[in-house]
């Protein structure tokens, strides 16, 4: 039969399956939101005919800055299903980078959590295509504000009906948008379609990847502004799995055992610098979390510590690698009962990899030319991938290669198994979030006591990566010190992407035709110590 | 990315995470063949450019009449991904049967497993679409036959190359057909294509449903011919699990026990005819086979008896409900922790369900109007079910609706557990396969003892069910006896059509429109003891 693969048959399937499975969200106030998906559903159909008497046009790009929350999984729905793009804008950005972002997919309407009202009040001039400003609130909570028109979301639902007659949307529409920083440039949009979804979150759900079922309950630390929290509200429902939401408590480790003591929580999926803070507050608190029996770390690279303290808590973590472009797992590293057979080094060594790829992604690796490199553990290469959910051109770009080029370095062995063990684009991921090296760099450069300068990311315990500045400095310039140099970037750049160090060298290393090696100079400072 | 789902990327898939995985299989001759996916698939390519070489044209139909071992694997994959049509014949039904079929799929090659020759030869005048005759077997085994120019499919393969430059074949090309005789009428052809296995093989793979792993050993008892092994030649490999192939003996519980311990067999799947086979051999002989944990049981209904002595046997036995239409798998029983915490006839009853239908699988129950009925789990209606692996015409014949009527009648729970409580097409399966109860009694109504007669299908133990023949005897008729009539169908229907009973009543029970209550005479029947 023709049916199509899209996100009304998620919904669908979880009215059947999970009717009555709790999806819970932990509110600002810290109270709690609780759902059952059957009424969620019917919050979404409120919705779908709030957006259509929006009069918003039939491809609509529909923003979202919000926390993870039962209003934000509405929209994750109600968007898509009735024929728009959900695009999820990740408020962490710089004012100028989601200025950015709005203007490029021209988004007809915006939902904003309270909080950051502020924030796009002084944007909001800059624009020019919103039409329409909703609060993610109930109207007793409509703060005041100069965004023209501001409405309540609550007060949008509560006069539409709770049925809709969803249209059999073809698969190939587009569905989600989400811009990546994890370039150079400016940040790059990356469109999902219901297919892609659909198949990213079958194939998470087989047994030899994620594999949730109605029996687990899902707390998802990683944002939905960051490629739909991994899928997870469409991932969850669709096995029949409960979704316990940490709205905007999410760095906050306390609250978030909190929750999945109360909420029974079997299964979790956060960035390193997340799963740190959680296993920070259980060893200084000895606070128990039983439910909670597995997890994904993914997004960056977790150190080994980390993984063997939460087998301690009784949390098995596996590493999951992907990308933006990905929608977004590209591989999996299922725990397997035959690996309790390995020897502890080789067992440990085993969990650090990315794992294997996701039935449907092709993976290879390749040399500067672009010729495939062996599958034999020990060759790296640049990882390329391929794959229905894989997205073949940025938002507005031409089209691109038949494979795309992550700008990862990898090994893949002969058991499929891939290891991150490098990155050659320019950016350096900390806490799960984006610093863009060179934009750096073009500000250090300025400096007159700067003769050349790189920024290279090195690994940190807390926040996977951070910055660190490599300085040859002008012999001319007057008693150069590190700390003047960080200080100089103060204000022009954002804070959290000041380095936290400044070392000076005599040289840099370079390439044979030129250019600057980052890749030597990672390699140089793999064992620096961070003060 | 437009990356078709094809059977080529299950293929892909396995060489990537399990090459070196092992697909083993049992000859005729008790010894056995062992290949890795890697081997086995490097034999497909062979094999590729050896339908190449035979000239079948683009879209062939390629017909196998064979049981479950490595070449019928191997043809599983070359015949589709050389964009033909693998049609799977069923060697069990009779001549005339065999030759509708392959005569109404205009097959242009058959491969045969040496005991179906002789068979074959009778036939073979009268398969006027058949110019390539390939024995499955080695050269030196190759039986002196009256077939045209009969090949061996060993020579076939090693005058061939090891590699073979597959194309990305688009989704929605046929690639598999299988008839059914579970209708009224001709056996009827039903059509899978790439993308509708590969939608099937990923749901079935999801962890709600069968979900196999890479630790996985999968021993498919029921047969190729049977919806291709209710898919296992494409799901096992696509979990990266190992596949241990019964060959011809399947129905011998003491060969089946033998390979599940030789093998460390993890997953078993089979119609309840044979797991009663291999039960009561347990039973007897105090064999163990540790290794085997889990079994699919589908294709009729298992008594509870049987789930409770498996469980003795440490195996935990799972309901999976479908049909040919379906490719095959529409819902499944998935066993769940919380399952455990059930009271002991809850329980028991829980297990007894049809399970929750596979994500992609729509299911409803409509009265004699079509009219969508409850799901309270008290209601029967006729069970209807849409998904992008369901058939929506049979082959050669105009499209047909939305919706698949299953024939089947179930109740639907509001958790979505699906229980199926009767049928109403006038078919009857015994230990897997078919039997028309129409074609019976078109015969039986020529003896001139009879007035009406009806067969109905009625539970057995070992068959699951068995065609019980219930008559009106004329009076004028002298000394009419239940034997005599049973004897009257010898030679005129298949053997093992022939009901287990007769038994004489003095009228039927008719519906308002006057046409026989088959409905009510199974009720009146359903607590037939058969002799
Ligand atoms: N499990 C992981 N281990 C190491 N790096 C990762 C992992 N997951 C994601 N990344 C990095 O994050 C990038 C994708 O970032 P994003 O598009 O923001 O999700 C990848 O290209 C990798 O560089």
């Amino acid at each position: 039969m023709d049916v199509p693969l899209n996100i009304k048959s998620i919904m669908s399937h979880a009215a059947t399956v999970a009717a009555d499975t709790k999806l819970v969200s932990r509110r600002a106030d810290g109270g709690f939101s609780r759902l059952t998906y059957l009424e969620a559903f019917e919050r979404v159909a409120r919705l779908a005919h709030a957006l259509d008497r929006l009069a918003l046009s039939a491809e609509a790009r529909v923003g979202t800055l919000a926390w993870n929350d039962h209003r934000h999984f509405e929209l994750h729905y109600a968007i898509p299903c009735t024929g728009r793009i959900c695009h999820t804008v990740n408020p962490k950005l710089f004012p100028e980078q989601i200025r950015f972002i709005i203007n490029d997919a021209e988004d007809e309407a915006l939902f904003i959590d309270p909080e950051f009202i502020p924030m796009m009040e002084s944007l909001q001039p800059h624009l020019p295509t919103v039409r329409h400003w909703i609060a993610l609130c109930p109207a007793s909570e409509l703060p005041k504000s100069s965004l023209p028109n501001l409405l309540a979301y609550e007060s949008l639902l509560s006069r539409e009906q709770s049925t809709y007659d969803w249209p059999d949307l073809d698969e190939n529409r587009a569905s989600n948008l989400c811009y990546t920083s994890g370039t150079t440039g400016d940040p790059k949009g990356v469109l999902g379609s219901h297919r892609s979804i659909v198949l990213q979150c079958m194939s998470q759900n087989m047994a030899s990847h994620i594999g949730l079922t109605s029996e687990d309950v899902v707390m998802p630390l990683v944002p939905m502004f960051h490629v739909n929290a991994w899928c997870m509200p469409y991932s969850a429902p669709m096995a029949g799995a409960a979704l316990a939401l940490p709205g905007p408590h999410v760095a906050d480790a306390s609250a978030m055992t909190d929750l999945i003591n109360r909420e029974q929580v079997t299964f979790s999926l956060g960035v390193p610098t997340l799963w740190n803070g959680i296993n920070q507050y259980l060893n200084a608190s000895g606070t128990r979390i039983p439910s909670l029996s597995r997890g994904v770390i993914g997004g960056a690279a977790g150190a080994l510590q980390l993984y063997h303290d939460m087998d301690q808590h009784g949390v098995r973590l596996e590493n999951g690698w992907g990308m933006t472009e990905l929608s977004p797992i590209g591989s999996y590293n299922r725990y397997l009962p035959g690996h309790d057979q390995l020897e502890d080094d080789v067992r440990a060594d085993q969990r650090l990899k990315s794992g294997r790829p996701l039935f449907g992604v092709q993976m290879r690796i390749v040399d500067e030319d672009g010729n495939s490199l062996p599958h034999d553990g020990e060759t790296t290469g640049v990882l390329e991938i391929r794959g229905p959910w894989a997205c073949s051109a940025y938002y507005g770009k031409p089209q691109e290669h038949d494979w795309f080029n992550t700008g990862d370095v990898a090994t893949i062995d002969p058991s499929g198994y891939m290891r991150i063990t490098d990155r050659v684009k320019d950016v350096i991921k900390s806490g799960g979030e984006w610093i863009s090296s060179i934009e750096i760099e073009n500000v250090i450069m300025s400096h007159p006591g700067v003769r050349e300068a790189v920024v290279i990311g090195v690994a940190h315990q807390h926040w996977s990566e951070r910055p660190l500045l490599v300085v040859v400095p002008d012999e001319h310039y007057p008693a150069l010190e590190p700390a003047e140099l960080l200080h100089y970037l103060d204000g022009k750049v954002p804070k959290w992407w000041v380095p936290n160090a400044c070392e000076f060298v005599d040289a840099l290393p370079h390439t044979a035709t030129g250019k600057v090696s980052k890749k030597t100079l990672r390699e140089n400072f793999t064992r620096y110590q961070w003060a």
